[in-house]
């Protein structure tokens, strides 16, 4: 069994209206120190052993988990044991 | 300026209807060997220098950004150098 980590950010300079309405709400909150906020996504995955995960992981993102025109997306994969 | 990395995640057996979801649309799309999904939220701040960076970040997550009843939020931080 394979846990895949992957972090979904929007690319730079595309706007991030989550991010900035948790940065206003910080500030409300006393923590006017905090200068950017940018909101992800994080998604975990625990999949059976592939051949090709790498492929089978970036198609996955591709095709349903981010949103390439808008997104960045890293992935990491290591080995766990499940039952 | 220091960059925090905060991970949030719902905690060990609590239900996770997007991460459900995600599983259904993996899997209708071909990706049935994915067995379990967790979504979480991946938040990047980026901060002046504070002398107890760690309470505040604490703080913040307990507060505003993370439901501490359902969910369990690990960070990082890291020096960075911005303009």
């Amino acid at each position: 069994m394979k846990k895949v980590t992957i972090r979904i950010m929007p690319k730079q300079g595309v706007l991030d209206p989550q991010g900035k309405a948790v940065q206003t709400s910080l500030s409300a909150l006393g923590f006017s120190d905090v200068k950017e906020v940018q909101t992800g996504k994080l998604i975990e995955l625990f999949v059976e052993d592939y051949q090709n995960i790498d492929q089978r992981v970036r198609d996955m993102c591709d095709k349903l988990l981010a949103n390439p025109v808008m997104e960045d997306y890293h992935y990491e994969v290591e080995e766990v044991a499940r039952t």
